[in-house]
């Protein structure tokens, strides 16, 4: 019977396809007194080599489909069943204990990844404790019969659908194969769907329950265009939602001619369009999508993806190859964006029990100048081969700012006595995502050279709602007119200085926030690189004096929905 | 040599007296194997005879000083001691493990206290298992012959000198005894600033190196004025703090004169003084000190000091109790303010990476309506026997607040259909504590009787910096222009539709930011009891129309410190 599931629309386009279950099968077992150590032993090898011989294929196939670096964690898995050591220890255990395969199996690995695990200063033997869960898991499953899911394996066209999807998971599968996601958890800021906006798969997240309601095979739609799975659908729906989804492919092809063109409003007025970016090496799809500049190189990726502090050098060569392959467009670095929900292993930062609410960002950049002035000098260094910018994240006085540009007049100093060649300018600017930083951003705009508008901390901030919280996920409202009210200010403020006013959260690539934005005067958009045509077409549709009337009833207005409702009307007039 | 310890003031007054360091000493031991286990033996029991004298002296004492239900622990941590089935594994480890006494007695009573602390549904045990600790302290102490603090032995004048205080802690201490406080940790608003200003004792928290510079039995001198400690103070010191105090215990005195006078500027305008509350035992000392309302009764009291849901009729008795002995002056009743850093053991709620912006206050009323509708039915009956207002805390939009009036709307037609009798008009207003409802105060003022500004959680959210933390304390800045803006739009708000702001948060009752306030029209003042009469002193030096000219400048100011500095010029000037 057919049925339909709602959630939210996480990724544009539409898919048709047999449902891939990504979900994990029960795995619990009754712990059991055994008599014949011998027989108990063999079921042991037996699940085994039954594992071996699934990670070799696994690994043969995802060598071709994904390459062999990704292809690499198999080899190490399989080295795992291997191990004498270990599997010793789970036969002893049979042996003394009398206890079936499943409890030896579990009580040994478990040891192995306590310790493991109990290593906290080493990233390494942290990766170790995941693979034996890992591997763990596949022996498990072939002692009780049951199947886990390969999904390197795909071979075919599937939609995956899962609780949730994890960057593990999404590192296994062939884009080739995968024709959409729906996933019981998440919000349209979730890693399931950055990630399946970066693939272009589209995608429904936050549906509550598809897992509990598709079975594998199952013929499903996804409708990533407004947020709708259909499970075993009619040959009208499939007819329907195949015409849809052509119609969107169509309309991306329409969109994508726009590549070499300008962002500018149907009454001539210009804007710029950017990408968000985490590594030099999303700069391509930058280019590819015709961003005019990266408003955002989130550079804590640097830190993130290293096993000890990233040096001055180091940082410096993966600025500069931004700047550089950028040719001269605008690249805004943000300076580290550490705490919250982001740790490194070799910085140990103070346990905390709100720590969206403690010690990250600016504050530990102010507090440890040491980690600080590298990246300062490193990102003055790079000025001298492209176009750089430098934004603080998380300002929220007049002060912290004033110390963190006083800290980078005296690198740039430092440097220029040193010999060292740095830009003659350098736009140094800052995040507007506290809210305090808004309600004085006239002050502020005294000192900053520009604001960028974070959105998903400014609106978790604004309504003291953490925005990973599924309890209070309905507070995400981007178009409350409390919110609007802040944008603005925040670029009057900007305007009034002669400066000039960007966002680079989510919102800068919504299709209902951007003819509010414009009408607000916002002067640049960062996204998604893949968001960017699309806004470039939807922006050549608007005229500054429409929206800015628009705007004017939306900052009146009471809620969320009656401003989502106004743009709608909106929009629909125009056509 | 005399030492100077700069802190924030908690508590006003001064007191000279000898530091009583309230400091655990350092218990920690080396496991050792011994040959001689009677000898082990006779050293527990030497120290566990010691321990039950100790306890025996200190319940004695505690018995007359603090009364026969404090000393009832002590009797408690007695009969620990005296249990076979205890001491009988720790003597068995003994003889068993050949261990010394001390990893015996760690090993044992760490096991009871794991047992018990799983029953984690199981508030009693929960605290058995505190008291295993306790206890273990103690006999550990003898053991190793050290000395652990007993406050409740205190029998002469002291200053207490402690790393931070629990409510554990200052249920202990003898008032007549204690005159002084002195901590490394806390801030104006932790738990043991808000005591000792219920207390009226001085103190000086957030020193950070109090107790590593103190010694047992210094001359120490606390300042609560103005945030200072001293130790080993001069004769010259001792003579002008002394004065200082006795200063202030003059103005007091003079204070107190002002019980029965009403709130009034020099210029006539009338304001109204109230006072937080947590019980209806506390309305004594709101009476005591004139207060002419109840800004906020914290209902959570109720639901926190209960093993169970508090039902209506046991809810009907508080807020009855409260409004009859207030006499007709306004209670305002804060619906359940629980999550956050409030749990219940009865109530299971999600764990959260950031509670602070979780699932807490009315987020949970308005979803679990079966905890909310019996408390608004015990305020709404509760009505008759006085003056109740309501407000709802953690509103963030006028959705929510819509909601929560209707429910309330509900229940009060389901009880005049019963026949019961309600108030012909009850207040029912809201919380200012997320910045996004400040931002749209305009809309809510259609909707709201009243607004209360909750400054501890206002400043939290605009500055994005956790109250508790430590790491991030720096951006508590009730003065600064950002915060200052959105206490303007509270007021202005409320007045342009007729109705009354007040606050309740801490700053309501701070002496820079009462002419702050005034000048923006503040109607409603609520504080500790204890503020009440000093800053009905100051209204009646200031008029309404130079603070409205302070406020202007102070908005265009850039810092917090700027504005402080404004504020003190500005009092300067007045003498």
């Amino acid at each position: 019977m057919t049925q339909k599931l709602s959630g939210i629309a996480a990724s544009n386009g539409v898919a048709v396809a047999p449902a891939y279950m990504l979900v994990d099968p029960d795995l619990t077992f009754d712990k059991k007194t055994i008599s014949d150590a011998d027989a108990e032993k063999a079921r042991l090898h037996s699940a085994l080599d039954a594992s071996i011989k699934e990670l070799q294929q696994i690994k043969a196939v995802a060598e071709k489909s994904l390459g062999s670096e990704e292809a690499e964690v198999f080899e190490a898995h399989i080295t795992i069943l291997q191990d004498p050591e270990m599997i010793g220890q789970i036969e002893g255990k049979i042996d003394s204990d009398k206890v079936n395969a499943e409890e030896a199996l579990k009580e040994i690995t478990d040891n192995f990844i306590a310790i493991f695990e109990g290593m906290t200063d080493n990233a390494y033997m942290q990766e170790r404790a995941a693979d034996v869960r890992d591997v763990t898991k596949r022996v498990m499953s072939h002692l009780l019969g049951k199947n886990l899911p390969n999904p390197a394996l795909i071979n075919s066209e599937v939609v995956i659908v899962a609780h949730d999807l994890t960057p593990s998971d999404t590192a296994q599968l062939n884009r080739k194969f995968v024709k959409g996601f729906i996933t019981d958890l998440g919000g349209r800021t979730s890693h399931s769907a950055i990630m399946s906006r970066t693939l272009e798969i589209p995608a429904v997240v936050g549906t509550e329950d598809a897992t509990a309601n598709i079975k594998q095979g199952d013929k499903v739609i996804v409708d990533g265009l407004d947020g709708i799975g259909i499970v075993d659908p009619s040959d009208e729906d499939v007819t329907t939602y195949t015409k849809k989804g052509d119609d969107f492919a169509k309309q991306k092809a329409e969109w994508d001619k726009l590549k070499d063109e300008a962002s500018v409003s149907k009454d001539g007025k210009n804007f710029t369009i950017a990408a968000n970016i985490g590594t030099p090496d999303d700069v391509a799809a930058v280019n590819d999508n015709g961003g005019e500049a990266v408003g955002l190189f989130r550079s804590e990726f640097l830190y993130m993806d290293s096993a000890e502090l990233p040096d001055e050098e180091k940082q410096f060569q993966a600025y500069k190859k931004a700047a550089e392959d950028m040719h001269g467009k605008q690249v805004v670095v943000r300076t580290m964006d550490i705490g919250g929900d982001k740790h490194l292993d070799y910085l140990p930062l103070p346990e905390e029990m709100n720590p969206f609410l403690g010690y990250r960002a600016i504050r530990i950049s102010l507090k440890q100048p040491d980690l600080f002035r590298p990246q300062l000098r490193a990102l003055l260094r790079a000025s001298a081969f492209g176009n750089i910018a430098i934004m603080f994240p998380m300002i929220g006085t007049v002060d912290e700012f004033k110390r963190a540009r006083a800290i980078y007049d005296e690198e740039r100093q430092n440097l220029i006595n040193d010999g060292v060649k740095v830009a003659d300018h350098i736009d140094v600017g800052m995040m507007m995502e506290v809210p305090a930083a808004v309600l004085i951003a006239d002050k502020l705009a005294k000192y900053a050279d520009f604001f960028s508008i974070g959105t998903n901390d400014l609106i978790q901030y604004t309504f003291a709602a953490d925005r990973g919280n599924e309890h209070v996920s309905y507070l995400y409202q981007p178009y409350n007119p409390s919110l609007l009210r802040l944008i603005k200010k925040v670029i009057d403020s900007a305007h009034a200085e002669g400066k000039w006013a960007g966002m680079c959260g989510e919102m800068a690539g919504d299709q209902v926030a951007v003819p509010l934005l414009m009408g607000m005067g916002l002067d640049e958009y960062s996204m998604s690189a893949t968001s960017m045509l699309q806004t470039r077409s939807l922006m050549k549709k608007l005229d500054t004096k429409s929206t800015s009337d628009l705007v004017d009833k939306a900052l009146d207005a009471e809620t969320n929905e009656d401003v989502a409702d106004m743009v709608k009307q909106f929009m629909a007039d125009l056509k």
